[in-house]
């Protein structure tokens, strides 16, 4: 009998995995770290469910991939088991490269690297320790095989990781208008000329796919109160780096020192766990700046935050500072930490860098902005930007 | 303890019921009768779930109806027992006119009326049984309350009807990407000026119903082959009027006398098995187009159905009209029966009939299509229209 | 590419249907009628949404049969493609044999046979009109086959018929608790010395499966209200064969002639709307017995019923025929027509005739009442008894 | 328009706060805390979606609170407005007593004090905070209310805890078969003789109810690998402490120090995210035994375990301690700490303890395990016991 492992997941039932190589990189400290990093960071605060680690999603997108690769393959498109299992191995570890707070904290903790940047380097990493048995993997993973369409499986507009995601936030968080018909869309993929695209009949899935998307966005991910929070995380960061706030390892390093001098050794030894401990301890801080935002954070009484449709209004601005310095004894370059101001943007799609293909049953292909009667038109295509400020109570 | 009586829903759960007038409409037999009216015409020859009653979803929008008015009670609106007693039987009888096969046969079984009239004329009756106590229900009903947001609840663009029927239509179906938001749009609901409103929060989940409506109809509503075993239905008593089939009664009134020689008793006694089993006797009737069109229905070996963009080519037409003459030895009139011709024309939202107004925290009102950012723009508020030919295989 | 077609199901999502042959079997007139006969027979009159056709069910178990055997191939039990297609064509087939309102008119309209019997003969005709190409699926069917399990996944304990009519009941009546863990069930089947057994870590899935039949048989199937309305069928069949009331074909030859009279054909041309169109006609019929019990059922005014623990009291007995004889002027021995006494029985595991048995780690075999702290012990395997009585309200 | 506010819950829908208090008690820092503890522990190693928080699990209480007395008062019971609202606030507060990881570490970390006591200790702090407002539902938390059904409904067989619980634990690890009725049940509920019992027609769903709990308890509370790691978890405090292992406030005191001599404020400030950070920075720890544990739990490189039917046998401990001894170089008394045995207990039905009543129609009041065929007998009532052991892999 085989190699077999079952996974419950409330998500999709099962998850199974039946490939040893598989198991061993599920079971490396590198892929149980994501088990302590939340994949919506600060979401819980307005959605209590959406505490789901980003090992829980790096599973659906593997089990979705399976799905997929079954699909195309019951279609006559050539995939042999080593590609299969290199497309899974790399949807796995798609991720691997997040840190704490994954989105939350990009660019704020490691400075220098996306997170993109930081899986290729620790599937690496990965690579030597399994003895280059994640080469394929790796060559998929960069785009660098020519089967193109794995690569678009795991990154492109209608990817697994989104899939996954978009089905994962919306079943935690509740927010059941984000579901959408994964399964309908996985039915209908296709391979055509080497690219990855859709069959003519799952047009409406994939609006409503776009639709989804667009509403998880403005209702979950960049949801008032969820941003003000993630922007609190990031200048409690960046407040502990300027003020070299004592903390310890693994964290201690990447505040006091420049992210070049970090390993990534002790890059994969962080997670929520450090960053929230820390937080904690600075609750206390006699920094008032650092001590106001980690309170909040704590005590989840975060800042006021307000959307404007345009850019916020200057006395507005010198207003909430003027407040923010006289009940906190603060200058007002300081009391900036406390006060300030930014833009939210989406787009729900985007021509100059996506394209989803609808392969026509006459054998044309045509973008799905330019079906008849698209959805998708001029008004969605742009970016949607709102303007926020937030302040204290 | 007062009179309550609970009904298992997979949607909802459980719908309560509270009292004992509105106990002694759902037990009448005109409202019985809707056990026996499917819900959703042909659609389970491509959706076999989709088999529910005309008279689950009354009740379901009944239960919708109750949580509504309790949102709009907790949110100061007044709605005093009487209202809401009336406005409950309002929205269990909406439908109550709805003939066997719903809007399927609708003005062709009975050609002198739609469907809200016989509705109209039924309360009218059901209010003289049950002494007069239908008559504030009757009064919502036709819009000549007053307090005009419990009549916009039964009918307009976020009534309860509609939130029903799409929430039990994508839930037999098994269509998820139609599933709406509905509790969250029943919580943002309110009353501004006498006048049905949701509040500002609700934008993407009113978007997100919109979108699901678009989908829901092009993907089930008007699916090529429920539209093709629709028409086939249609076509099927007008060929058994025209021939004078013989049936049973109480169908045969119907098919042998005008319209308006029937009467509201007679057509209280109709419904899907009454033409179902019509059907099945004509499929060995004489006359060729009957029995072919009957035996389609049945066996399920329906028309062949294509859709198009632009009007149906005349020789496509002529061809397939040529090939019926040719296989059944009709003439070219008679053939028509069997090839034909159409438009399916479904609009997302039609400004000059439809208006979702948005009442903002500020107190302004604005309509759906003219937020920030719409989704509901020029290209979604015309009309989409097909053109469809039938034919025989 | 391929055959290839999907049909959309609310329980598993989607059904693929990846075999011409039994995409044939699917569009063959005796299995369509399946659409016109109800899973539940009368249980819509307490649980409106069970109204789902035996078509659906066949579908289910299908597929449902096509995840088990799928499993048991991963686990290394040889199936090949000719096995999986017959097993999956007999359980297709094994209810094609059901009548009109299944169970419930079952030896009421054909009293000499069993709906097994019936359908042996059919996918008899069936295996000749498709010269021979369902004969593998017969010898499964009949257990003839040497691989045994494929019988068993058919009809046994755990076989997948159950399963899915528990799901799929469980699912449209919205009787949440019958929810049964079949995916982790179907994972866990295995094939032992050719018999099928399920792994021990199953024991606690396949209790809570057992718990869950005997909630479905006592809160659904034998439901007081449900089982009173299929006697009054039942009843009203009887009534009609009795007093030879007149109706239509196909179902006129049932009514008035012996069973063995009647032709498979005209067997497989009979369905639900046949005797619900003929019982519509006989709520006016002149038989005073015939039409109270015609209109108890087409407008939901159904006899009083009630359980006892013990055999219902004769004084009682007498006290309601005598009521009835009264109010109807019958003699009392017509009276028995609309007061009746009987028995509803379950069992939730009948040793006699059942057995689960589970293949242990060590490779031991226990039957499931022989585990460790075993939910099924004696008190739950004998049969339960309660009686009935149903009279005029 | 009064207070109002709503809670996105995957579990429920909607969870509305509509009263100040209730909402001031949310936002207080002690209940905020209850975010930062894992309702499941170490589950999550076994089932990745079990990381709901204990805030989200109190907060479904409460909602299922409010259904309760909403039916309770619709059926006549007298409840008002100040008793809905202490009840609401009692339920909300009843696990607020819980430390890190919640039962897994009771009586470890603070080893003179259940969780119980615990929460009345902060119950009656908040108490003084809110200068007495929360005295009555001190007195129903504390069953000093004379309305005794109130402290059932938070602490008894059919408490909203429990239903909650069941509900979202199976809900967030996908443990199907541990669905509840929770809604029928809530529906059923009555009082009788100020006594919580329910009525007569849910015995079935109660007896669903109670299985689905046995087989919670095995399959998810105790299975092997849960309760290893939180085996595990419990020796690393209680090593440490002996130890005297470094680590930070607010945890440090609670390691360093006797119970006794801690605060019940630090205790307020501690949470799974300081153990965990600790835990943490013990992988590296010179001590091999707390390493050893410490890695276990972050790497997921847990112990073997093993359950048996009878007390494990001594050969076998005597060989895994040598095992252990040997390649950690311990001495046999050290190696206890990575070799251990012990029990694991349920019981389904507790007759001593546990009362279920039933109220018939008849008034009469019978024990669930005295009803006719009852599943609850003798076999089910006592205590399951399992042995297990738990060594170095």
């Amino acid at each position: 009998m085989s190699f077999r492992k079952i996974i419950n997941d409330p998500v999709y039932g099962f998850i199974t995995i039946d490939d040893e190589l598989i198991s061993h990189v599920i079971a490396h400290p590198y892929f149980q770290r994501l088990r302590r990093i939340n994949q919506m960071a600060m979401a819980n605060l307005v959605y209590p469910g959406a505490v789901h680690s980003r090992l829980h999603h790096a599973l659906g997108a593997y089990h979705l991939m399976g799905i997929a690769i079954n699909e195309l393959k019951n279609k006559g498109v050539e995939i042999n088991p080593a590609e299969e299992q290199a497309a899974k191995i790399a949807i796995l570890l798609h991720d691997i490269g997040h840190g704490p707070f994954s989105h939350a904290l990009e660019q704020v903790l490691v400075d220098v690297m996306h997170h993109e940047d930081l899986s290729l380097m620790i599937i690496k990493e990965l690579n030597k320790q399994f003895n280059g048995r994640l080469s394929l993997a790796l060559d998929i993973f960069t785009d660098r095989y020519h089967k193109k369409f794995l690569y678009q499986l795991i990154s492109g507009q209608l990817d697994v990781d989104r899939m996954d995601y978009l089905n994962r936030d919306s079943f935690f968080t509740g927010v059941n208008e984000g579901v959408i018909g994964y399964d309908r869309i996985l039915k209908m993929l296709t391979v055509h000329h080497g690219e990855l695209m859709v069959e003519e009949k799952s047009i409406y899935s994939i609006e409503k796919f776009l639709v989804a998307r667009r509403l998880m966005y403005w209702q979950v991910y960049l949801h008032k109160t969820v941003l003000c929070a993630e922007q609190m995380l990031k200048r409690i960061i960046k407040r502990a780096k300027l003020i070299q706030a004592a903390t310890r390892q693994p964290l201690h390093d990447f505040i006091t020192q420049p992210s070049e001098n970090t390993s990534l050794e002790a890059f994969c030894n962080l997670d929520d766990y450090d960053v929230m401990a820390a937080i904690k301890g600075w609750c206390f801080h006699e920094d008032k700046i650092l001590s106001t935002l980690c309170n909040g954070i704590i005590n989840r009484q975060l800042l006021k935050v307000q959307y404007f449709g345009n850019a916020v209004d200057e006395n507005l601005i010198q207003e909430k500072l003027a407040d923010a310095s006289a009940r906190l004894g603060l200058s007002t370059e300081e009391a900036h930490w406390l006060v300030f101001t930014g833009e939210a943007v989406s787009s729900t799609y985007n021509l100059d860098e996506e394209h989803i293909h609808i392969l026509f049953k006459d054998g044309s292909v045509k973008d799905i902005s330019e079906v008849d009667n698209a959805l998708i038109n001029q008004n969605l295509m742009g970016k949607v930007k709102k303007y926020y400020i937030c302040y204290l109570k």
